[in-house]
């Protein structure tokens, strides 16, 4: 059985001996072993990826024993299991269709039992890809019950980790708060930033060089939270708006599919307001 | 002789026309053209490089005359004829060196008769490398003055634009003024953009994965003026603030040298708050 | 009526003189122009999109009659004509994959109206798009056949120009003599380069830090064709073979679509064997 | 006292398990810590980085038996005692300034006690830094001789490895095979590859729209030895080729710059053709 343990606690000296005696206890053979330690905060954390015959319930036994005066948070799972995403959009395409490209291509290790909508348009794409579509427009009024239904929705399909995939609504502190560190989110990046509406046209007033895409994990007592991927291209003085986000788009879809990934293979840790990425 | 000839006008039919029938006139042959339309600003700009027997004054007085009725800005120089630079420093040396090794390497065409420092760290250096160093501090007090020390050298010496090759002071408006689109600044970029003191410490505490810098011109009344190039590398978590000051040097001094080399070869047109830039 | 002139002649002057005129003189506003002078083979291209209430054939007659003396190849269209694409395939569906997807975003200007394949594995795929899907098994022995029917589909079909997307044939000569500078073919790119099978795999046992992918034209007399775009990305020692070949999936399918939005742009020309490419 | 530990052994269950029990005992701190299985030749490596107040002889101890039964090659060494490197030129200047600049500015842990070159150019360039130059003129008749000087001095000054840095004279195999792995060169890399003289301007030639550098161990028996580090830059077909060797030249100085800083940080493990790089 080939398992991933994920490791975070404060860093003080035979946590790294600990682990691997743990894992030699459970008569596993480490496959891969990443670890950091943050200085700014004082945190340790370690991805481990073991193999062991004696199974899942006897890794978290020796773990839990070994690493336990540590006060870890420590999370072990199979390899093969697969994280389940809820997967939410609006009407733009493109981060969506990656996401279910790479699905069927085997390159993505993640489920996605449902893909939640505010607008109809992606509907028959989501299921002619074999996704259920549920269509949950927002207003003002209900917002707060619609997040009640994807709140019942993630606990029924036992759902791991939310991905906005260009969704254009704001998601309520409550809701954030209901999934700490398990929620997606991709949005276009420019050197420098700019605020408020149609950014492109304002980077493309500014004349910027660059345009990118960050993808980050949403909190909801920070404007932006833990930047887990970020990725450019270059533009010249030629490209007009529209260019400008159709490049923008190639950019999102690629870092948000990273960043899924890395998701999906516990590769991201959050410490403060950055993440630790074992890539 | 090999010239560049710089128009830049309000678009209205004709204007390609004119040009190639003015520098035909003049015995031209057309090496490199260059041209864009932004259509916000409604404003056409030109880069033609050619060649003719007939020299200076006869391509000034064929492209005056064929082009006047444009009212265009028209500017005509020979190409072998190096645009000189000013460039103040203050100690940090590398973006100062990466211009000095280019020149001398050939690949610079520019001539640089006086480096300007507000501290003395750099003055072994820049003599060493056969340029007169001038040591000019800078205070709360003497700063207008000091200014007029500046302008004066840069009437004196002929100076056709000012490189701050990380110039720690800030050029008051009346200086800035003084050289409107002549001075080229280099800083340092992040996805997302930091205000105020040690933005690499917070680019790190913030995790960004991607540090970058730009090279922009400076005006008196734009907290930052048109973008001339940029370019950005990617970091992760294990960069401590000063690898990420490191790496950002590198690229700084690779960013500010592209961006000189575009001025002192007439590439760059200021079209409202953005450049065009024909690279 | 937005028209494209696209023209290539022996370098002389006068030539952007009598295009300009010529433009003028059919009531043309010159909206794009890029030209280059290859000094190798003393090529001169150019590239000129203009406007004109005066239709196509205006533009011919005045363009034909004001540049005849320069022998140029001459290529004038609607900007908003189409240029059709066969598209050809195995099974791998990446590229296609991105090619279609583009294709509904509106931002590739082409139309497909036929994809071949050896195999039938995709034929889902593409008639989930709407498009037609030709299965032309190939052997040793039927090669020259189906290739006559391949080219009796580009005849009745009107077929521009041809996208070999991971399609796992070579083609003969004769095919290729057929369509000169109009087949766009896709493949991994490595630095060293690798002879033989498995690429990848040579690749990983070498231990190359970048992968990549080329997009070019096809030519029956040359082992690889004139390079239309390259574009790589990093990888270290613990890529598998099978991640670089993902990797390599993701350059491949961004590689070959800017290459055929590039030649549906009219942005291409074969100088020698090389490619002047007007991005 | 900060030390860095590296070992490389045949892959086996407990040999991290055994490498923290061995810093624990000697009293150490893991401060980075990396390993990675090579599956291909069944190998092992790992990097740990340790503070300890017992010394290096205890950590010597205590490493060689605790991990003694897995005959691990073992390497331990003070952080602070930087590589010593010698670095060998011709008469192009960009690699070995990169070198020189970087280690004034402290971001380059080696020292240089000497270059030696077969030509004069730059010993002015060298000295004014304060390294000793010694020019070593090389004919096909004293070759071999003039090795063993070289050699003489790599013993005399116990020189830790050695840097070609544009050094345009192949290594005899003896030469190479006295410092295997220990020779790091740069060489301009291509897609595709080009043999032969002027690669350049059969790059231009070719069109190609990727240039490169690799930064690679010299092997007596391989063509090409490992790859350590590789980077590419854009071009297009405006490049003349000696616009591509000047953009060469930048890559070169980057890419090697950095290998020598991978190296001298001990993070490049030679297993089978290929390297371990712990970035």
């Amino acid at each position: 059985m080939d398992l991933i343990a994920s490791l975070q606690c404060a860093d003080q000296p035979g946590i790294v001996h600990a682990m691997t005696t743990a894992v030699l206890n459970c008569g596993g053979n480490i496959i891969e072993n990443q670890q950091f330690t943050d200085h700014t905060t004082n945190t340790f954390v370690m991805r481990t990826r073991f193999e062991t015959s004696q199974g899942l319930d006897a890794a978290h036994k020796s773990l839990n024993e070994g690493l336990g005066k540590f006060s870890p948070a420590l999370h072990i799972r199979p390899t093969a299991e697969k994280p389940r995403a809820l997967v939410l959009v609006t009407k733009e395409s493109h981060c969506l269709r990656d996401l279910m490209y790479l699905l069927e291509l085997g390159e993505l290790p993640i489920e996605i039992p449902l893909v939640i909508s505010n607008r109809e348009e992606l509907k028959s794409l989501v299921e002619s890809h074999g996704i259920p579509f549920l269509y949950l427009p927002v207003t003002a009024e209900n917002k707060a019950e619609q997040e009640k239904v994807m709140l019942a929705k993630i606990a029924e399909l036992k759902i791991d980790f939310v991905v906005l995939a260009r969704y254009m609504q704001i998601l309520s502190s409550t809701f954030c708060a209901a999934m700490p560190g398990k929620i997606i989110n991709i949005h276009h990046s420019f050197l420098p930033g700019f605020k408020g509406a149609r950014p492109y046209h304002q980077a493309h007033d500014r004349g910027v060089k660059i345009i990118g895409a960050t993808a980050h994990f949403v909190t909801a007592d920070l404007d932006e939270g833990p930047i887990i991927e970020q990725d450019v291209a270059h533009v010249n003085h030629s490209a007009t708006p529209e260019e400008m986000i159709a490049l923008g788009r190639d950019i999102e879809r690629r870092v948000l599919a990273r960043a899924v990934k890395l998701y999906a293979e516990d590769r991201i840790f959050i410490v403060g307001h950055r993440t630790v990425v074992f890539a």
